[in-house]
């Protein structure tokens, strides 16, 4: 499977869920999954999406700017790294992001077990 | 070995290292090492080290601002996520980036397995 066909595909999933209702990215997850959100480290689904849900923004839209992938040293696995800029409920600034996801085949299928996000200020 | 020690300790290196004399990255590469820069997919250590050392300047400086940092799905393997933003020759305007490597043990040490950089442009 190449690379950037799976990345391309997943994000578009992950952040038209996100936007949509962040609850239901909880499938995308596992026990052993790591989440990094700014300086917040946090471990398993359960934990994730309870992060993910108890972000105070009701609305949110990320827009993609470069999508990069390449397969990890984990047979099957790949890196994707993701820049892009969001929007906030009603504010009109967009906030540059940087994220970055390992997905592990499962399947026929993907999860996350890596994931690190990080707003670029300053 | 935290993550988050190596993470400091490998960008700090890296960093250094490039903005002093980057063909002296090649140690950091393997042949089946990879660098996804901006657009270009470059494979092994020769054809990285080649790309770095042509890049159009002379002069570069990188300001790290986030260093992120987590084990990977591969055994003692790290996932490292930077963001920050550099100077490059006379320019006075900083470039946001983002860098993301994998990085692989080896012995008592480590080396790039997957290395992508972009610049946060937009």
């Amino acid at each position: 499977m190449d690379p950037a066909v799976v990345a391309k595909q997943f994000t578009e999933y992950y952040y038209l869920t996100f936007d949509t209702d962040r609850s239901q990215l909880a499938p995308l997850y596992r026990t052993t999954s790591m989440l990094t959100f700014e300086k917040d480290q946090i471990l398993g689904v359960d934990a994730i999406v309870g992060k993910l849900t108890s972000l105070p923004f009701s609305k949110v839209r990320h827009n993609v700017s470069t999508i990069d992938a390449q397969p990890s040293i984990s047979p099957g696995a790949l890196i994707v790294s993701v820049t892009g800029y969001l929007l906030v409920d009603e504010e009109s600034n967009p906030l540059s992001f940087s994220q970055v996801f390992q997905l592990v085949p499962e399947g026929s299928t993907y999860y996350v077990f890596n994931d690190m996000f990080r707003l670029n200020v300053g």
